[in-house]
């Protein structure tokens, strides 16, 4: 059983994962990436996967086989377990509880060489679609307080399977970095009673320099304070702060958005490896002023080294300014 | 001008450092590790570093030339930038300030293709004392708050050479992570009015399951939250909140453990890229009660992928008592 376990001075959690079938005589050779036929996840191959918890296919066709354009599945190696309780205990002056939660992988096409820059828009938007219906799903779940849905997309962002898939964890407690953008949007809002973020969208659309592109409802901008070279985030223009309460026809235009910036930055940078994480409000707040959901996207190009473990204070040798009209389409 | 640079909503400070020399055409390819002939730390090659900050060398060699076992040099590619006042300013709803600090390397030994696991025990003593000597001295300038001492091993944990080095960053922020161990630190002292590591010690001394090894007045074991596999803290046995107080005596047992412990480490992992960063108060705090002074060490062995960056929420495949098990001499 995996274990949640926190540490006694910072009361950061961590995941003691040791289901995920690593032992110490497995370092430190890193997950093969499998390549074409003998892909898992792709089609024909439906058996090697946990069965689905959702897919979008042809109304012929039966669950767990091909005619699928999208499926969603438990994740074979999961993180943590989806069955039992917490029961958190003592251990001295440490504290664990058990490592419950859901692990989910959303594959996002059959064709195992595309891309989420190379799909067609309608493909996009069923994935966006895909996140929105397990998030949805799994709020039901009372054990749960948080879900992140997030993307690791090459080996040196952490993917250890090339088909294109994004992946979510839904966890019994709210993430520290979460905790730490609600406690200072909150502190933000108690000054100004302005979200911080529309502040930021507002101060951005008149500046211009760290716009990179805009259109229907979303905007995609470089952060004033970038911790990776050519970090981006994607929010929406409009206050709102659950992605799920996100309606079809918005996602289709953040899928539109979404597709344009990423065929940018495998122009820009030559199809870089890069994660992307989806921050939205904790599942039980409601409807929140002062938090305003949005996409971070981290192209994958420098080391983090020791300076940032050991300070949290990222050197980014890029400066935003810089990234951004790197990024804009009229290059200027 | 470097500058640093403060997200509005979590509050964490970037140093956007576009002196080091990268533009977004550079990306992505990574920085070239200079070998053998070529290496710009190696001896006969002084010129090529700024003139040294700090060296031990024989009575008869000049600075700046052949002779010396140890060297400390300003970094040619800064992070931060030794001259000028900070001017914080703000815009909009941002803040920064210049990007003044310190950023300087110790060539730790002439020895192109040696390692502190394979460096004799009074060269492993000498590459501490030259971090406590320049600690000493850079805390004399009153614009810096925190110094961090850390080293880089290998490509994969973000060394740009080969060549034996550790470096260190003078700031005039405490670091974000550095005030959260100090704050859950404080807490925990006020609870209990006792240092939180001492007490961690005095478990773990009870309990044997995560300690690695002990010897000379140090503690090397793994913690019980690690983010890491096979992460592991030295630690002084004897409650000290600097260290730049540990006497010569100490330092040299801690060279020892050090050493031993890197021994082990290359021999059950295959000798793995790593990264250390010496966790020290703030320059201006004066001995404090609440916080113990310690080494943290990270192989990488795994690539942080977007859960990690997403939730600061570590998943981590290897259970501290089993990387203890592995490390420990006996192999027990």
């Amino acid at each position: 059983m995996p274990e949640l376990r926190k540490d006694p001075v910072v009361g950061r959690w961590v995941i003691i994962s040791t289901e995920r079938g690593r032992r110490p005589s497995d370092f430190p050779s890193q997950p093969v990436v499998a390549q074409g036929g003998s892909c898992v996840f792709c089609p024909h191959n439906e058996a090697k996967t946990p069965p689905e918890l959702f897919a979008v296919r042809s109304s012929d066709s039966l669950p767990n086989t091909p005619g699928w354009s999208l499926r969603v599945v438990p994740n074979k190696f999961p993180a943590l377990r989806i069955e039992g309780e917490l029961e958190p205990s003592g251990e001295g002056l440490y504290d664990r509880m058990n490592g419950v939660g859901a692990h989910e992988v959303i594959i996002e096409t059959p064709d195992h060489a595309a891309t989420l820059a190379t799909l067609p828009v309608e493909a996009v938007a069923e994935v966006l679609l895909a996140y929105r219906e397990r998030v949805v799903d799994l709020k039901k779940d009372p054990r749960f307080e948080y879900i992140l849905v997030f993307k690791n997309h090459g080996a040196a962002a952490g993917a250890s399977l090339e088909h294109p898939h994004s992946q979510l964890i839904a966890t019994p407690i709210i993430p520290i970095m979460v905790q730490e953008e609600l406690k200072g949007a909150a502190e933000y809002y108690g000054m100004k009673e302005r979200c911080v973020w529309c502040d930021v969208i507002r101060q951005e659309r008149r500046d211009r320099r760290r716009i990179i592109m805009e259109a229907d409802g979303f905007v995609a901008l470089a952060p004033f304070a970038p911790r990776f070279p050519f970090e981006t985030w994607i929010l929406p223009s409009r206050h709102r702060s659950s992605f799920e309460e996100t309606g079809v026809e918005e996602l289709r235009g953040l899928a539109e958005l979404l597709g344009r910036f990423l065929r940018r930055l495998d122009g820009v940078l030559q199809r870089p490896p890069f994660n992307f994480m989806l921050h939205t409000a904790p599942l039980r707040d409601g409807p929140l002023d002062h938090f305003h959901w949005h996409l971070e996207i981290i192209p994958k190009l420098t080391n983090v080294a020791g300076y940032e473990w050991g300070t949290g204070f990222f050197i980014n040798p890029v400066p935003p300014e810089d990234a951004a009209a790197a990024l804009r389409e009229n290059g200027a």
